[in-house]
């Protein structure tokens, strides 16, 4: 029999005491502590290299890198082909009310922005494994490149959000414009996947844009350069000493990063590939 | 200006010449090293321990990892609430049609099996993702669990898929009943992710099961022992003259451990807290 009903409270009775009975997590009582033994899944102590423990659950020591800041910010995908130019005008069009919006408030800009970057990732990660589970096919590292984008997204977020707090309209906006953004974004993707990367290219050359004019504000003074969140120092493993400055430099860097990595992927469907057929760059920081 | 049309034709002729212009990837022509060069994401070369080349894109050696086969395979959460019936018998309910479609043919039920296995990870990460975007909240580790899990049963595809070749019939049921369970399992977790993560749990008793019936007949010799494929045997870092015996072991010391996963999400939730309140066991295998 695959289910043997309440089948180790036999073997392990303290462990059933302290959950309540194999049954009793579900009536409450019992704190987190007894349910991990009880499962099996107590997770694992991890610490940094000077053997302090690590204070982050939501990304490990051996995710964290140092960002590659020699790379050329300048780098630009010029629209040639009728997709690229309605890639290249649907991102300008954006542009304009996100300016008028946020005005040179680029610290919450950022915070907003990044919401916003990390859906394209997650959806087109989704996609790719849900096509890679139905073709009975490799994925070519696609699935994983196209995830730890959208999770190193989702760091920028924790990052700005230390720096800046969302008032209640923002949170609403972002509830809404997630909502219309990831099902453009997916039925993009559905339809071509050549379109949905060149965009998400442009994306990202706004978005360094947008961080350089932050740098020039810092360096104006109209912005204060407060010292680095702490999550930001173990996550790009910066020095101490860091400030928001260095923060937006090595952003910056992982936008210019995505921007390669999304127009070499639409590059790749232009010239008549699947993603699959020519290796990710995994762990291009 | 952020957009600098062709603005590096100038800094890298020779590297222009070879995709046809910075614009020119997309007209065709070039091989992938080109664009590669073009974009400088040339994937990094990746070595085995013994010095030989990588040879899967799809994970990496450090992704792999060798099985917990200790794991205690008996264990079972006795449905006791409403919600906990509800997916105990759904699950129990799927059998039925999955034992009368594929008899004992247990090779090509597994592989089948995963390709449904991968979605409820993929679902839940995903959702936890856009939550954790939405709400400016930290994830508390349990988006990169769920998308290893996703990843994890997606391994058990490519591995089974070396074994037993999937027919044409076989590969349209896949694409309807990943449709189906795609969507059920969307709507079931944003409605109750406690019922979600419960009858995850439940589907992971039955692989365990359906895998100990897989072995029965491997030893019973109605199903050939043959070698474990080369795919399996890079990522258990199982020993090279394994079988598929020892394949099925391992997965199914996997699938145990997603059920300990599950049912501890689920728990988490009936005792009203969220995920994020209680650390992910990453890595848990
Ligand atoms: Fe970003
Ligand atoms: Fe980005
Ligand atoms: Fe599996
Ligand atoms: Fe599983």
């Amino acid at each position: 029999e695959s289910t043997v009903a309440l089948g180790d409270k036999d073997e392990h009775p303290e462990k059933q005491a302290q959950t309540g009975g194999a049954s009793g997590a579900a009536g409450g009582g019992g704190d987190d502590k007894a349910i991990v033994s009880y499962w099996g899944v107590e997770p694992a102590k991890v610490t940094k290299e000077d053997g302090t423990e690590w204070r982050w659950h939501c990304f490990r020591p051996w995710e964290t890198y140092q960002a590659d800041l020699s790379i050329d910010l300048k780098k630009h995908h010029a629209p040639v082909t009728f997709l690229d130019k309605v890639a290249y005008w649907t991102v300008k069009s954006l542009r304009y009310p996100t300016d008028v919006f946020f005005q040179r408030r680029y610290g919450c800009r950022a915070m907003m922005l990044e919401t916003v970057a990390a859906v394209p990732g997650m959806v087109g990660g989704m996609l790719l494994h849900f096509q890679s589970l139905r073709r009975f096919e490799h994925s070519g590292g696609w699935i994983k490149t196209l995830l730890e984008e959208a999770e190193n997204e989702r760091m920028h977020l924790m990052t700005f959000m230390e720096v800046s707090k969302p008032r209640w309209y923002e949170r609403a906006l972002v509830v809404a414009v997630q909502g219309i953004f990831f099902n453009a974004y997916f039925l993009a993707y559905l339809a071509s996947p050549k379109l949905a990367h060149r965009v998400v290219g442009y994306l990202e050359e706004e978005a360094i844009h947008s961080y350089t004019e932050f740098l020039k504000e810092l360096d104006k003074g109209t912005i204060e350069n407060v010292p680095a969140p702490a999550i930001a120092i173990d996550y790009w493993r910066m020095p101490p000493d860091s400030t928001l400055r260095d923060v937006v430099m090595v952003v910056r860097a992982d936008e210019a990063h995505h921007r390669d990595v999304n127009h070499f992927a639409s590059d790749i469907h232009y010239q008549g590939h699947e993603l699959k057929s020519s290796p990710a760059p995994l762990g291009y920081h």
